[in-house]
């Protein structure tokens, strides 16, 4: 109440790296948990962004492993705000994993992550509704909406 | 076919850390990110002492991260396999906090880990069944089977 | 010769990260060599994208590090290839940092990056020409023109 | 005095990792300094567990390095309390190599850590007493005993 | 002025590393971030040695790659105070490469760091006078003089 | 036999670094594991000088931590040889600590590593002879000897 909305594209995220030997096992495929971790700072910024807040990582969903990543590869997280509650946002991270040498991008891995925003005391505390700008931004909203829902019951 | 069914607690895994500055934030705590990749190693090695071969990550469930972990804290990431498929392992992995100076030791998070064992070539190759011994093996069996059924409709 | 030119905005690269506590000194200041490992990365990325081939550093021009970064900012390294000689590019970095309780972004490092593409036996191969589209690009390209003839003189 | 005693297996701590190549040279064997920091780290925990409170390492006895362990390999510490003191406690730890392909578990390396407990001020301050329970630790605690006499001859 | 001026010698610094997997790309090149970061510290411990202050890089000149590092090289980073003014030091840094096999140590890279003094509020404060005991040091501080005026001009 | 034997001072080693956040618990005290890994890698490289082999770590005798270590100390491992075997080396490796505001540095651990030379199979080759120079090498020398019998009795 009384706090501006904010579009989506004001806290739209890219976390990205060159993806080198420490990321990965000996024959050369990235650890999943190198992908999370880019993930979890993807989704972390882009609610901090919305918020204006520290914000904590409350859960991840399913993601899937599909496509692997190579020590070579660029690897970008993208995370944009889906829908937000009074103190929780949830964020869809989308991560793309492009051949340097061929010049191909594959996206490789889906994932929601919820996180609320907190004050210096570590309790929950109100962000800015969302602006809703396109017709794919409404559709994530809806979808997230049913998701909360499902969770709730 | 041929192949020895193995016990759940043969392949039992514990992935262990005392969480250092490097794991936090400026406030001292604990990324998600450092969690999920102990969950993931501790996934993997479980699955490679079930299965004797290497394996690969395909999935992994919906984390929640309620309890926060401090620098500090000492972290253990327990894995079992809940349930083989022909060449995949369905993997639970339970993470616990101890914080040292008070003594008390919480349960931080759950996941579910799809792995999948590799040949050589990187293909999909057959995994040792699972030997039921206890009435929770068989518990965590047949919810592993239903959701496995779930995913599949 | 032969090969087809490509446009400055087909490799532009974005090298991004949240500074977490291993980054900074006891004080919170993001150390210098952090900053300038993303640079080489960014520079390198944007390189390879360009000539499709394994990339080297070459050189790195003067860097200023006026602006301090914190613990908890969202750094961006932006690479734009400025211009390529015969297996030779200048690559352009541009360094942002973003306060996210704040919200405000600042310029903080420009660098000038030389990279050449090599062959599988580490020897100098020829890369694509730039195909200037825009105005910015083409008073890029004349500086470092400029530049490159100093530097011969 | 007045401070109960506590028995061995309260304390027993295991950190556990699986080796990736950061952790080795370029043939593929790990380091020394990274068993070390785990035995240390091992030692840590079990000498905080055992205190309740922030331990120093005072010491390490000689180590030898005599089974090389390689990325790939499931390594485990094992900590046991041996022997307290005033302020300072012996912990012996035991590391493990397991080749997860093979299968084979080998005993890599032995160390004696000795820590000592200390105040918020740094101070050394009293630690439980240890209760001995079984044959093994009786003859662990007799063994450093002498160990103890022999360091102060 | 009243504070007393130190010699050359008294501040040479030495950052020195052997280098390992982490710190280089598939084909075993050491990424000049790695380089850099080491030629950072080792300005950073040699302006603090002078000045007795924490301090801040303030800029870093045009560094060439033109010898490749390898892993397995031992690497040392040889930083000496060229010139001082009121609280700003020019740091010379020089990089040598030594393949332990061969026994071969090579010159690999050059830089000069701008290092200023910080009191605990961050603001620039005043730095000991350079006391020039040999030759060379004396046409360094001429070299950094010039180089101080042309940057003025 | 036919092999030259070389001077001490022609493998003398250091191996140095500016302590930062990463290597120390929140108190601000370096890990010892960060210690032992500085004098593993000293004593490595020494090794490999002396022998001009890869050269891989047998034992590393009791090391005493009885002097703190600070987050922002720069801390040196010096490393040299004190006596060789036919294959083997015994390296003394003395580790120094910097405050760089106080300007006082002191002697923190003292610690002797056995090292074995090794051809390409990982199998022990002779190493050269050490040429003895001065009087103080004269001593350790004699009284790596001693330790050596003890050993072996």
């Amino acid at each position: 109440m009384g706090m501006q909305s904010k579009p989506v594209r004001a806290s739209t995220t890219y976390i990205s790296d060159l993806m080198s030997p420490p990321d990965a096992n000996l024959r050369g495929s990235v650890f999943g948990g190198k992908v999370l971790a880019m993930v979890d700072k993807a989704a972390a910024v882009c609610a901090m962004r919305h918020s204006g807040r520290p914000c904590v990582t409350v859960a991840m969903e399913r993601v899937e492993f599909l496509v692997p990543i190579r020590v070579g590869d660029y690897l970008v997280a993208e995370a944009r705000v889906n829908h937000v509650g009074r103190s929780s946002m949830e964020i869809g991270v989308e991560v793309y994993s492009e051949d340097l040498e061929k010049g191909d991008r594959r996206h490789t891995n889906s994932c929601l992550v919820t996180m609320v925003a907190v004050d210096p005391k570590g309790r929950p505390c109100p962000v800015p509704r969302l602006l809703i700008e396109t017709r794919e931004e409404k559709a994530r909203f809806a979808a997230a909406e049913l998701r909360r829902k499902a969770r709730a019951a």
